[in-house]
């Protein structure tokens, strides 16, 4: 209900900047975040260059709104319904979502902001450091699932939540990159098997 | 000593082929294949834009001879000396030769072909393709290695090879997305564990 209230009261204005970011970081997963020039953005959502301009003024702004709007699709997708569950059920539905909204192919070009890293990795500034802080907190997400799930006896006491987040999270990367560049689920499933397999293991 | 022999062969225009192509190798896993202009390169290399159009008549042709030249870099790297063992030994070679060369880093955005899948993903054609097809080869070595080592014993008979090939390449693609993000070399070990302790349990 709440959500229906707030879009009511959605300027146009508001509206249509939401309709330019979302192709924006659509757009973004497949010709990378420097690729989102206001022109390219211009001839993708049919508006003018100058009533782009006047949205957001600067390709860095362009740059950080974008992050911003794939933030709260991934809020809606991913981590919204996950950080319903605590412990080990946080990490497992943390993972079951993620690669859910690779299957379907929320964005184009796969995880938003695995793409946005491969990208950025070697170029510093403002734009970097978002998406840097972005990562930061996913995986600061599952490192405190993981000490949960320790304390709560779900894991083995000597197990070490960095290192699980790391596996973890290097399964669901590669799940990402491959599905991506062959568009085969097959890889999608292997992730879900070694996850499976790797908790089952933590727990013993 | 038939590398010597090579080099002191090659011509004046060869060498300075290789000069230009070895900087791009490099270039390239910083501002992508696609930042690989003839103008960018020519400001990189010191040498005119004429000369550098010479060399190699488009960007397709230069993207392409880069890429020939960081497999190249790669088979001295990584493939060479890995390739001299066999079976789980050969996995394990691969594995340490791998994340040695991204430690070093041999290229300074990390492992090239790594850089360039995530870049070009989305992006069919030429260029594309050659890099998925060497991708394809690697995957293909560590699939033939682990059933080789599936045929002696070295690991146990109901080991899915195809699996194992996922899980370990997640591991290595972790490491060195992560190592040229944050220049941490915590993801080198955290790979290394987690390799050594799948194959332990592939070998039990």
């Amino acid at each position: 209900m709440t959500t229906t209230a707030t879009r009511r009261t959605r300027s146009d204005g508001e509206r249509s900047r939401r309709t330019i970011l979302l192709a924006a970081a659509r757009l973004a997963t497949v010709e990378g975040l420097g690729g989102l020039s206001i022109g390219r953005l211009a001839s993708e959502t049919g508006m003018s260059k100058s009533g782009l301009f006047a949205h957001f003024g600067s390709k860095e702004k362009l740059q950080l709104a974008t992050i911003g709007m794939a933030e709260e699709i991934f809020q809606d997708e991913v981590l919204g319904p996950a950080t319903q569950a605590e412990g080990l059920a946080r990490v497992e539905a943390l993972c079951d979502r993620f690669l859910s909204h690779v299957d379907r192919s929320v964005f184009p070009g796969g995880c938003f902001f695995a793409s946005a890293a491969a990208e950025l990795d070697t170029q510093p500034g403002r734009v970097r450091d978002r998406v840097v802080s972005t990562l930061r907190d996913w995986v600061g997400l599952f490192e405190e699932a993981f000490a949960t799930a320790r304390d709560r006896g779900e894991i083995a006491p000597e197990a070490d939540p960095d290192q699980l987040t790391f596996e973890v999270n290097a399964m669901l990367a590669e799940a990402n990159g491959l599905y991506v560049l062959h568009g085969d689920p097959r890889y999608i499933a292997m992730a879900r098997r070694a996850i499976a397999d790797r908790l089952e293991r933590a727990a013993a």
